[in-house]
């Protein structure tokens, strides 16, 4: 009995054919089983490549320059920055960079190329007067694409290739003939669709290719293996890297690059095994953008290495701002749950689990006592948190869930069934937290209207509902925009019990009104925003939410209103009184 | 030259401790690597339990019986349900299961305790008159835990979970003394936090409970090992298990099982890399749903196999019904790139890519025909996909990203900062066809006004924008919901050129409006709604989409009102103007 009870699902199975029976892998003396990480690869963010290419919006010239700018600043040193022969928008972007002297002296800007003469003269143009750069050469060579796009033979795309490769050389010697800067020019080529390749003729055409650029261990040629589409479990795709590891023919004038895929949900363990089987780098992009279900993971590999005691040589010490950048960047939001960097990964929800990061708290604070050394400074051992938020500039946050009474849901589902409120994740998490100090039933169930006098008490009392507090309080709002588009402002804005009259004239409401609250001396950034109709009854109310940096504090505002931005102003008075209260 | 040129992060790496200085674990002559997986491991579905737990707003009844149904329909075989003793909720829940035979045959119920004697006792309790159920027993065994948290020396801690075995036991006998019902019980041991416990201490530990559960081979015991949080590599992960396999005393007699989470994004890879290095069973959510990063995603697990030609045992066909429903049960969103369910897992944006799926298409077309059989019955083999989206009730999506003049951005930008219109990542897509098919310009450039042209003529004929075409028109619109919340409509449809007058009163708006469409024929359901405020002026006014079947299509339609029912209202006339004017 208790046998496998599970039944044939019915699905077309027998459509598919195991990946050892397409490529052959077969490495039984594989040895990175037994290698250990000790210190970071090098990285390649392929975010204005790869990433860019699979958005449905493309960046505007202004999101590629935030994200060239973020990735810079966070320690990437090598970074594809488009494939300009393919796009009028890539090749601009390249020659701003260029123009404009975006690029500092130790980064190198990559740009990807077919093996075509038409695209490689002209990625070569695109690279006039740059300092340094990575000309990423490649062509598909697995078996499918050979046999169903190309229709060619082996010898027919090793050509392909190792053409590509000496066009690469005819147009660099030009560009250094004719131009007065010195480009420091170096290769990469990928086999594309590597994970479809025999490893042997993957191997073959790298060679092939690596001999035409003269690779030396002096100015090596990176060879990149893509699992363009992800095939097989990580270890595999470790076997046919460490296997292309020992059989490459000048492996000592190569950099092994890795960029995987993430089709099966194993992008990041496929870079880790393969870095384990011989690899020096690694292609990704900040939080896994990329065609499909995107590249490999930046973040999730970089924070890895150092939850491991390994310097990552990025730097992600302020996670929450990469995040946001990235988000504007790809217009496409963080999930939840991503690794190390979602809204809900420091959070614990257990009771048992929040009572043994407590006890872990004390005992760490214990031990720093004894110790005579700040927390800092001592190892991190606290259960269920892999390592202390505070060093990505994120808090850990004990989420009680309270229940309706009738076990009717919890607080977010409250308010937004019963409010047509629907508060952002982060802000559900930080009003979790203000139930569990103001509910007067802490038991864990309290009713709906228990939750609003809290909920309304602590984010709206300028709006009328509640007992009125809080420093300012906003009247009358006038706003104009005129024919050059110049936006300015006037409010009336109670501080402190007495009626002002305010002007602003920054780049819209939210940012004038925050001007207006510095020169009262509030410390205010606004960190993130977001609206929503309030779908209760006939006529449309917007509920607004921002989250403000204040001081050293990070909180949540709220604002309802029938005019949209009237409430987000009653958002960002919300904020700042709240961060004033607690102060106090 | 072109020596690593990174930098040092400046981060505190030097607080954490590699795994390899925290947990030994040795195994040079592991087997694992060499195996391939050739059938569906057992599988245990926790939604119920470590999923919900983790939400802000725990299910309610409703969404628990519906994630319930769903994992039996999907063909789920054990489930585990909730933790009853340790919250009332959990507790009338499984009641509730058991009360109303809503326990299929063959299906296991699992309930989660820990080793204490109320609780214990309180579990039992829960289980009165359940046909089959396993009882899942945990305590926490690392080396942090336990001297942290329990303050106990090893010895301690097998008491704990000795006790609480014979305590099994003592409950299991009363509750077989006192039932009507035989309840067949089974039992799980989990030495929860196993991923930071000595190898010989989990298996001594495991042993012993599963000697006092006195386990055969005809009534195994489920000895379940939690990376309660992901420490190592996947791999590491994989020998550990070998070595619990190899080690545990009565092997014969256990059911090995994995629970991974995905601290490190590395959770699949350890339930594969687990699954072949001897485990026979895997325990995680739909989607990855769990505590922080989730649990092991269910679904990628599944469907990693399906794809590589194995039976899943799980029925994944009606993958966009599984999301949603799983969507509406934890309240959360599934990412758009998350593998084989995500929004834009079927996407192409490369004009290679495209071009390269185009060449399978027609060849995987061409050998059927050859061989005289349909696709379907013929071998997958389409770069780019790695399978056919239709084998689970999707379809392959080419966006041509449209770039307006002056590289500013593409169609959904300009749709958010032109019109306001924010929308949702699969209308996007779908609407980057109509423009690919529509626009005056198919160079990849088109203008601003253009985009609006086409928007406003696909999508909103009805509202007086472009050419007034479809077969129906909204007029005036009452709604009544009387003292009871009963609610009823009256609206004025303009059908074929005709005003009618038209009355129902199903559960709201859009269910009246499409009870009405179908009394005149239409075929539609409601798949997706959202709605919201266009912060563009003063004046809130509402955007509504929606997502509908009509007849063998998914279409999305479009509405805009200050008034959000009419937008909604509006909508719903979109999409089925839109899906009979594509049928004439």
């Amino acid at each position: 009995m208790m046998q496998k009870l599970q039944k044939p699902s019915g699905m077309p199975f027998h459509r598919y054919v195991p990946f050892q029976d397409q490529i052959t892998v077969s490495l039984p003396d594989r040895t990175w089983p037994e290698k250990t990480i000790t210190e970071a690869p090098r990285w390649c963010a392929v975010d204005l490549r790869d990433g860019n290419q699979a958005l449905i919006d493309p960046m505007t010239p202004d999101r590629k320059h935030r994200m060239f700018d973020l990735l810079v600043r966070m320690g990437y040193k090598e970074i594809e920055v488009g494939f300009p022969s393919a796009s009028q928008t890539d090749f601009d972007f390249v020659r701003q960079l260029i123009e404009q002297d975006k690029i500092p002296e130790d980064v190198y800007i990559q740009v990807l190329t077919q093996a075509r003469e038409h695209l490689i003269e002209r990625t070569f143009e695109a690279l006039e007067g740059a300092p340094r750069a990575i000309v990423h050469l490649y062509n598909s060579t697995s078996v499918l694409q050979r046999e169903v796009v190309f229709k060619q033979d082996k010898p027919g795309i090793v050509d392909i290739a190792t053409q590509g490769a000496r066009l690469c050389r005819k147009y660099e010697e030009q560009l250094l003939a004719t131009s007065g800067t010195q480009t420091d020019i170096r290769y990469q080529y990928s086999p594309e669709s590597f994970t479809g390749t025999e490893l042997d003729f993957a191997a073959h055409i790298s060679d092939e290719v690596v001999e035409i650029f003269e690779a030396t261990a002096e100015r090596p040629v990176i060879v990149n293996l893509p699992a363009t589409v992800e095939m097989s479990t990580p270890d595999v795709y470790a076997d046919s890297i460490e296997w292309m590891h020992r059989n490459l023919r000048n492996r000592d004038s190569i950099i092994l690059s890795l960029h995987p895929h993430n089709d099966r949900g194993t992008g990041v363990a496929a870079a880790e095994l393969g870095y384990k089987a011989g690899a020096d780098r690694i292609e990704g992009c900040l939080f896994g953008n990329g065609e499909r279900t995107g590249n490999v993971d930046l973040v999730t590999l970089g924070m890895n290495l150092f939850s491991q005691g390994i310097d990552p040589e990025i730097d992600f010490s302020s996670m929450d701002e990469i995040k946001r950048t990235a988000e504007y960047c790809n217009q496409m939001p963080v999930a939840e749950r991503s690794p190390w960097a979602g809204d809900l990964v420091f959070t614990a929800f257990s009771g048992s689990h929040q009572d043994a990061i407590n006890k872990g708290f004390d005992h760490i604070n214990a031990r720093a006592e004894r110790e005579g050394r700040s927390v800092d400074q001592i190892t991190w051992a606290v259960p269920y948190l892999p390592i202390d938020p505070k060093d990505i500039g994120r808090s850990y946050e004990a989420v009680i869930r309270v229940n309706s009474q009738s076990g009717k849901g919890g607080v977010a589902y409250l308010l937004k069934t019963e409010h047509g409120l629907d508060l952002p994740r982060r802000a559900q998490v930080e009003f979790s937290g203000v139930i569990q100090r103001r509910a007067d039933d802490a038991g864990g169930e309290v009713s709906g209207e228990e939750i609003w006098r809290v909920f309304s008490d602590e984010y709206l009392p300028s709006e009328g509902e509640g007992e009125q507090w809080g420093r300012y309080r906003l009247g009358k709002v006038e706003t104009t925009t005129d024919d050059d588009g110049e936006f300015s402002m006037d409010i009336q804005l109670q501080i402190g019990g007495r009626w002002t009259q305010q002007t602003a004239d920054a780049n819209g409401p939210i940012a004038s009104l925050l001007e207006i609250l510095r020169r009262d001396g509030v410390d205010v950034r606004l960190l993130d925003y977001t609206e929503h109709a309030m779908s209760q009854g006939g006529d449309a109310q917007a509920a607004s939410f921002v989250e403000l940096a204040i001081g050293e504090r990070v909180l949540w505002g709220v604002g309802l209103d029938h005019n949209t931005t009237t409430a987000s102003l009653h958002a960002v008075v919300s904020a700042v009184n709240r961060a004033l209260r607690d102060a106090e």
